[in-house]
C-alpha cells in the first residue's frame, strides 16, 4: 500500500521527535528540563479558568465557523489598546495560530506555489507547507546580524510567478527578532510592487524586551489588502492548550476563502473560546508582569549560556526563544544524547535541534533553539546541564 | 493578487452557505427549523458538563500530539463494548472527525491521486479532497437502492494507478444507509486485491434503527493493516461543539505518518479532551435512550414528508439524515426561497440543498439533506413549512 509522498518528506516536528527519548528518561526517574516547546510555567489568568468552571450550556453545539461571535465583538478593543483598527467581520476565529498559517497557505497557494521565507524559521511551517505542497522558499537570516532581515534585496531576487507571499514572524519564533517599522515597510513595499501578500505571524506581541515598541503590521493602513495576521491566544495568555487562534485580514476575498476551509470543519471548539473570551479581560498587569518575567529569563540564560566555552547566541529581543550555536558536530545527536546518556545529579534538559528550522542544507545542525519558558531557578539548573553535557558529549562521542 | 485555484474551486459548504439568509429571517422575526445541519436538540450527558465545570489545571497547557493519554487509554473499552480490539496505541486523537479525514487524505494521497467514494457523500469532505488536492471519484448510490453500496464492479472499474483509498461512511451521512458485513467485505476484499486503504466513517455508529445490528469495519481484523476508522464524540454525546474525534488504524506506518500532522499543530484542545474523557462514561441508557429518540423522529419525518404531494425518500437505516426529492427546479433555489421569501405563521425551514453532496454533475439538483435531529414537535412544524413552501414555491417561482 501506498502512502503519500508529502508526508514521507518531512519527519516529525523536531520539537517533539525526541520526547520518547525524554519519556524514557523520566521512567528512569531523570528530571527533564524542557526548553524544546514554547509552554510557559506562568499560570493561565485566573479569571480563564474560572470562565470554564461557568461553563453553563446544556449543549455543547457547534458554534459559527467564524468563530463566537461574542469573542470576535471583543477582540477588536484588544487591538485598539495597540492603536490598530481592526473590526470583528476582520477576524476567522481558528483553532490555534496553525490552523490560520494552514487557512493562510492553503487560501493562497495552489500545489508548487512559493512562500518566501526568512530562516532560521518556525519549524511547524515546513509541515504544513508540504502539507499544502507548498515550496518554501528561505532567505537566510544570520546569527551576527541578530537575525535581523536581510537585505531586501535577497527577497526581491526569490519572487518568481509562482510566489504568494512573503511570510515572517514577529517577534520572531525562534529568533527572538523583533521586526522594525522599517523592516515591515521594506517587506510590504516589495509585496506592492509584485502584487503579493504578506503573513505576519504575531502570536508573541506582548513578548518585546529593553524597552522596544513592538510594531504590528496591522498598522500598514495603506497595504491593508495584501496583509494577513496570524494571531493567538497561546502565548500571550498561556494558554496553549485551548488552540485558539485567529487569521486576520481585512481584505474580504481573503477571509470569503479562509470561511470556506472553516465551514468545512464546521467551527473551532467551543469551551475553549469561552475560555479565550474570558481571557480578554485580563488585566494589563499581569502581561507587563509577564512580559518582565520573560525579560529578566532572557537576560539569565543568555548570560548563562555565554559562559559556557564555545556556545555562541545573539541576544533575543523579543519572543521566548533563542537560537545557540554549540561547539558540537552534530547537535540532534547531542539533544539525543542529553536525554539518552546524560544527566547531571538526575537532572538533564531537552532542546530543539535546529536543523528542521532552515530549508537550507548544511547550516544550523550545529544549533538548537531554546525556549527559555522556565523560572529563573529551573533555567540555573538547565544552564548547569547543558555546560556538562557539552563537557560529556566532546569526550564521551566526539572524542575530544 | 492571486489566490489558490484549489479554494476557489468550490462554493461554502451547502450545510452552511445559507446561513447568511437564515440570519436575515431570524432579524425579520422569522423562526427557522435548522434541518441543514446535524446539531442535535438532545442534551450532552451532564457528566460531560460537569466535568468541564470541575476543570483544575492551572496553566492549560498543550498536550501530547497523540491526545490525552488518559482518553485514548479509556476509549478501547468503549470499543471492546462492540466486541473490538482497539488498543490505546491504535488511536490518534483529532480535533473531530475532520481533522481524522483531513489526515486521512494528507497521510494516503499525493495531490491528483484519488479516493473512490459513494455519491451522494457528507459534501464536506470534498472541501477536504480539494484542500488536499486529492481527486474524489464517485460511484453513484441511489435512492431507489436505499442507497445501498452499489455494485462492487462499479468501484472495480475506478480503481487506477492513482487511488489510494475508497472512503465510505455508515451509518451514512446523508443516506441512511448502514453497510451490512457482506457490503463491507466485499469493499475490504476489493481493497486488498488492489492493495490500496479502506477509510470508514463510523461517527453514526449508535444510530441503527429497526433493529438491525451495526458492522463495524474494525471487527475486519484479517484486513487491519489497510483500514482506517474515523470517528467522533460529536454526534454520540451530542458534544458537536468539543470538535474531538479520533483516527483508527493497526497500521503503523499509517498512525506514524498521520502523527507528524498530528505534531505539527501541537495537540486536540484540551478541555474539550477532559469533557470527552468524561462523556465516555455515559450510561449505556443514554445512548439506547437518544437512539429510540432517533428512530422515533425517523419514522415521523419519512411518513410526514411521503404524504406531500411530489416528494420521494427512502427510510433511512441509520444515521440521522435523509435524502429527499422534491418537485422543484432547483433545491438551492427553493431552499433559499423558504429562507428569503416565505414563511407559514412566522416560521420557516433551513435545509442543505444536495447537489454538492455528489461529484457527478447534473444529479441531486432536486435532492435536499434534511437532518431531523428536531424534537417531533418541532419536525412536526417543519414538515408543514416544507408543504406549504413547495406550494408556494411552485406557484410563484415554477408559475405552476
Amino acid at each position: 500500500m501506498q502512502m503519500s509522498n508529502r508526508i514521507s518528506a518531512f519527519q516529525c516536528s523536531p520539537i517533539r521527535r525526541l520526547s520518547p527519548y525524554a519519556r524514557d528518561a523520566v521512567k528512569r526517574g531523570v528530571k527533564v528540563y524542557h526548553l524544546n516547546i514554547g509552554q510557559p510555567d506562568i499560570k493561565t489568568p485566573p479569571q480563564v479558568i474560572e470562565a470554564v468552571r461557568d461553563y453553563d450550556e446544556t449543549i455543547i453545539a457547534y458554534g459559527n465557523s467564524e468563530g463566537r461571535q461574542e469573542l470576535r465583538e471583543a477582540l477588536p478593543a484588544y487591538y485598539a489598546k495597540y492603536g490598530l483598527s481592526v473590526q470583528a467581520d476582520d477576524i476567522l476565529i481558528t483553532t490555534g495560530g496553525s490552523e490560520a498559517l494552514q487557512f493562510a497557505f492553503m487560501t493562497l497557494c495552489d500545489p508548487y506555489d512559493e512562500v518566501i521565507i526568512p530562516e532560521p524559521y518556525y519549524t511547524n511551517v515546513s509541515s504544513f507547507a508540504h502539507s499544502a505542497m507548498v515550496t518554501l522558499v528561505p532567505v537566510t537570516s544570520k546569527m551576527e546580524d541578530g537575525f535581523a532581515l536581510p537585505d531586501i534585496s535577497e527577497f526581491e531576487k526569490r519572487i518568481t510567478r509562482k510566489t504568494g507571499a512573503i511570510l515572517v514572524c514577529s517577534p520572531n519564533n525562534p529568533t527572538g527578532h523583533v521586526y522594525t517599522e522599517d523592516e515591515l515597510l521594506q517587506l510590504l513595499t516589495l509585496c506592492e510592487k509584485h502584487d503579493i501578500f504578506l503573513i505576519v505571524d504575531e502570536v508573541y506581541r506582548e513578548f518585546c524586551y529593553d524597552g522596544k515598541q513592538f510594531s504590528s503590521v496591522l498598522a500598514f493602513e495603506q497595504f491593508s489588502d495584501r496583509i494577513i495576521c496570524v494571531d493567538s491566544f497561546s502565548k500571550r495568555y498561556s494558554m496553549c492548550g485551548s488552540r485558539i487562534g485567529a487569521l486576520i485580514s481585512k481584505n474580504k476575498d481573503v477571509l470569503a476563502n479562509a470561511l470556506k476551509l472553516a465551514q468545512a470543519r464546521l467551527c473551532p471548539p467551543d469551551i475553549e473560546q469561552v475560555a479565550a473570551h474570558a481571557a480578554l479581560k485580563t488585566d494589563d498587569k499581569y502581561l507587563v508582569d509577564v512580559q518582565a518575567e520573560y525579560e529578566k529569563r532572557r537576560n539569565f540564560i543568555v548570560e548563562g549560556l555565554k559562559k559556557i566555552e564555545g556556545v555562541k547566541c545573539s541576544t533575543p529581543k523579543g519572543a521566548f526563544y533563542l537560537v545557540a550555536e554549540l561547539p558540537v558536530d552534530d547537535a540532534e545527536n547531542f539533544a539525543t544524547f542529553m536525554l539518552r546518556d546524560f544527566n547531571l545529579n538526575g537532572e538533564t534538559v531537552m532542546v530543539a535541534p535546529c536543523e528542521d528550522f532552515y530549508v537550507t542544507k548544511g547550516i544550523g545542525h550545529k544549533q538548537v533553539r531554546i525556549a527559555y519558558v522556565l523560572n529563573t531557578h529551573d533555567l540555573e539548573r538547565a544552564v548547569a546541564c547543558i555546560d556538562a553535557g557539552l563537557k560529556a558529549y566532546r569526550t564521551q562521542v566526539m572524542g575530544e
